[in-house]
């Protein structure tokens, strides 16, 4: 269908840039770094050629546009940053299946399509160095926090405004990076999956639903330290008795959920010795759901139940809320040109919400119509040199993204 | 009926002892320290006048003999020494009530009691310095372990041998203080609770059937680390929530022992972090029973809970001992003239087991027969400057202790 379109072109760029900026550990395409910078380079080579006009912005996100008769704009975005040691996929796929459908469209619509197309490379995706993710797209959607990023440090003590610098971003300005979201009609990215549902319903592709809402707390339970041989089991205030009910009972918080994760993550113990009850015991929760009023549901079972546990044993509980995002929701209508792109390429779909944060959620809060595709990870794993993709399931989504690339130009003449 | 026993004089005795060896955080009594040193200095002169030989042991205890018509001998113990922040009978009122039952024997008898009685101070019962506790009653009865003991230091690297060097005694030679059970015919320790039974149970004091054996190992979970917002809640391999688990079975298991105790006093978490599935998690697991059999039961109850648990959430479990020690049984006859010496002073008599350890144990390892008086413990709390026993009671269990001490020299009597 696709005139011209070829996905194994896009394999074989994605080899040849692990080739240049991996090593035996994984990617190292860490943001505003060398390689990084030269990955960029690499990149505008690849664009050599096509009508395109290529400029970074004020966040420094790299924009490829080719100008189309209509001024509105479909977006496909990704991001060519790594996690250190990451893998050779999560990212760089996006950007480079977005390189070829530009191709694509170029070739058949003779350079000039019906809506204008641009494919944007988001800085510093992973916030691998400063511990703040989605940097280019949060300055770019208005939702970044300037005074929370402005005193964000690397493990070195470099600040992130002082980083920015060295690659010629000026961290004041970086909002002014909004106005490239101007006439964005609708935006599109493909991404690997990093997690196992794909691999175990055994289908190639999902189209996405939306990313989770987040609510993360510290969850404290305070008891007595108590001599482990002369306190009577039932004379105990046991800080560790009441945290530890706390776990079976998360799985049925998020069973009945219905389609929600949490997650306990990290358990202290003070004193922490082996011949004295636990005083004071400090677990972590994450809890997400795509449904902002079950995720607050979640929560509020979870208090109840810490309540619960902590009347039972005898002891105290406190909570400390340590970070909560509310859940974003992708276009109805671009989710069935996803799914139906899907479809009409393995014969398969399916729909899936998002666990982990992506650039298009930034994208969707500046209420840009916006979809995402999966595509399936092998062992489920991301951020991980053993990271990787059946080599025909990339061809796969090559080609489903870039009909649900001419699905959504449609979509974009529509409504404009 | 006991002719000059005076238990006002022990209760004032002491208070002049904290007075001298006491700061605002407790007792600071710590053996081979220089207020150590001193308190033996002290408790000398509270035994000047009366007709009996004192001197030290080759493991640095302190014998006071007061020689009778036969050379079997009833023995009174208890240790001068203390933890940092200690408490104020902890220990001392075992020795200072011996002291004033060897006044009230010495007065009665005119200084030739029907068998020899003999009062030890035994040298680092708490082995707060070194951490192996039962220094000086392990080396007399023969157990200690010399090979652990010479490399043992302090936190500021002091070797055990060096330190025991400063008090002049020869670490290599302890064992030599062996001969001074040699002719025991009974062993007798008064001591706080250091836990709330008695309190729970209104009642001033009670008889000590043994000491808990202890059975003490760290259990590891190892599952897989996954990200909380990727992996589906049947997909994880949590090894926090297996670990969880074991925390109210420990409960069920100490429940049907039948008077054992079990204690998961410390959990840590691999990675640890918020945003994944606990990888591995290790836990530790005191189980203490008076029953050899029944503690072995639950050390097996608990094994067999976490390779349930372990199963059900697909991860390895695996177990380190850390520590084991057998229980140790009482006299049957001295328990039932300890219980008549409790009944006859205040009316209402009990029998429990000892969480902690005592030197008492080492005694009765040493085939001498054994056995100890509790007396209630007030906030069923020790080893902390709060530690306290009402007045009434202190008066009460010098009363009894001595009640005892008379039963117990007719016993050595009848059954030399």
């Amino acid at each position: 269908m696709s005139t011209g379109l070829n996905p194994r072109r896009t394999v074989a760029e994605l080899k040849e840039l692990r080739s240049l900026t991996a090593d035996e550990n994984g990617a190292q395409r860490v943001a505003f770094t060398k390689i990084w910078v030269e990955t960029r380079a690499w990149l505008r080579k690849k664009l050599e050629g096509l009508p395109v006009e290529v400029h970074t912005d004020a966040a420094g996100n790299l924009w490829t546009t080719l100008r189309g008769n209509s001024e509105r704009a479909m977006l496909l975005g990704g991001h060519m940053d790594s996690v250190p040691n990451g893998g050779w996929l999560d990212g760089c796929l996006n950007v480079l299946a977005g390189v070829e459908v530009l191709r694509r469209i170029s070739e058949q619509y003779k350079g000039k399509p019906p809506v204008t197309v641009r494919l944007v490379d988001w800085a510093d995706e992973e916030g691998a160095r400063f511990g703040k993710s989605l940097f280019g797209s949060s300055a770019c959607s208005g939702n970044l926090n300037m005074d929370e990023a402005r005193v964000l440090k690397d493990k070195d003590g470099i600040r992130l405004p002082d980083a920015l610098k060295e690659v010629g971003i000026e961290f004041e300005r970086v909002k002014e990076s909004g106005p490239e979201l101007k006439n964005a009609a609708a935006y599109l990215e493909l991404h690997i999956e990093q997690g196992p549902v794909l691999l175990d319903l055994d289908l190639p592709m999902g189209a996405v639903l939306g990313t989770f809402g987040v609510e993360r707390h510290a969850i404290t339970f305070h008891g007595q330290a108590a001599h482990s041989g002369s306190t009577p089991m039932n004379r105990r205030k046991d800080a560790f008795l009441a945290a530890a009910k706390m776990s079976p009972e998360i799985y049925r918080i998020a069973d009945r959920s219905n389609g929600g994760v949490c997650t306990i993550g990290s358990c202290t113990t003070k004193p922490g010795i082996v011949t004295s009850v636990v005083a004071e015991c400090r677990i972590t929760l994450d809890q997400r759901h795509l449904d902002a009023a079950a995720l607050g549901r979640m929560l509020q079972e979870a208090k109840a139940a810490s309540e619960r546990f902590a009347g039972e044993g005898n002891v105290r509980v406190s909570w400390e809320r340590l970070w909560q995002i509310e859940p974003v929701l992708f276009n109805p209508d671009l989710i069935q040109m996803c799914s139906d792109a899907i479809s009409e390429t393995c014969g398969k779909t399916h729909r899936l919400p998002s666990g982990p944060l992506h650039d298009a959620a930034e994208v969707a809060r500046a209420s840009v119509p916006t979809v995402m595709l999966f595509v399936q990870s092998l062992h489920g794993i991301s951020h991980n040199k053993i990271e990787d993709t059946k080599e025909e399931h990339l061809e796969w989504c090559v080609q489903a993204f870039d009909r649900l690339a001419e699905k959504a130009m449609g979509y974009v003449k529509r409504e404009t």
